[in-house]
């Protein structure tokens, strides 16, 4: 029974988003540094930071995932995470600074968020009906991390770095 | 008092998200039937196709946005939509078929809709604070179609996709 279904379609597909996740937080690990070094808010900073370290677990997390599937953890190039990441980059050579750099960083930062929400909610679900119980949790332990993140980021960005980002603009305009 | 909003920074930034929206929306309009003319549920294609319909009103109302702050409507090469395009294209080339493919159209399209919410709720969230009632609003239509979609693709998912591709799985296993 086992061994029929490590070859099914399903799980095979499963393997493959896996394995997108994989490159895709690796990705990530080499982006959020460069976004923390670049904001000016300390919050966003240690958010950043803080998410960084629970990227790290996310990715041995995969690797516990490959390893239930007795599958060798191995990425395939993510193109989703490859061009918000590349979004990011272009961001970071404009003209911006202050809050509306911070704004522009969370606005980077949520549209990784949201690639990752998307693609662990049907890496849980496939596992779900595949009746592997196990993964299911362990993704959804990641899944939960990355919806608290993309929360925070709104949480900061509306709570002050928007309002802030509206006034140093209209005060730059009256310079 | 608004020639000097005009060129405030965060300005420029919403300007900036509208114009990586429209070009996103844009591809698609190009990726969307190629999804729906693959997918093998009924009920998978209509909800592609309706929101093919919805994606045109969609880019009508960035045009709209475009004119509300004085600017040509412009799209900007979007880096984040063309690699989850990308990926959708590398994903119809494998050899899956059926429910099991229906899924994977499902991962790809949620991703897409994933990269909207963030980037509309951004742009909705900076009109806002600049006091552009009027364009927050519209961008708020957009979206909630965005959810409503996303919300959509996971209820046919969870309600009958995912099942019959796990069963067509073992059917597949036992032969």
């Amino acid at each position: 029974m086992a061994s029929h279904a490590d070859t099914t379609p399903l799980r095979k597909l499963l393997v493959e988003e896996l394995r997108d996740l994989y490159n895709g937080e690796k990705q990530l690990t080499k982006a959020l540094p460069k976004l923390a070094r670049n904001a000016t808010s300390d919050q966003l900073r240690d958010l950043l930071e803080n998410h960084l370290e629970e990227t790290e677990q996310q990715i041995s997390r995969l690797e516990d995932a490959f390893e239930m599937l007795g599958e060798k953890p191995r990425g395939k190039h993510c193109d989703g995470i490859a061009g918000i990441v590349e979004e990011g980059n272009a961001m970071l050579q404009e003209d911006f600074d202050g809050a509306v750099l911070d704004a522009a960083i969370i606005a980077g930062a949520q549209r990784a968020e949201h690639y990752e929400i998307a693609a662990y909610g049907t890496a849980m679900a496939w596992a779900k009906v595949l009746g592997l119980k196990d993964l299911a949790e362990l993704l959804d332990q990641t899944l939960e991390e990355e919806k608290a993140a993309d929360e925070k980021l709104s949480a900061l960005a509306e709570s002050t770095i928007n309002r802030q980002a509206a006034s140093e603009s209209m005060a730059a305009a009256k310079r």
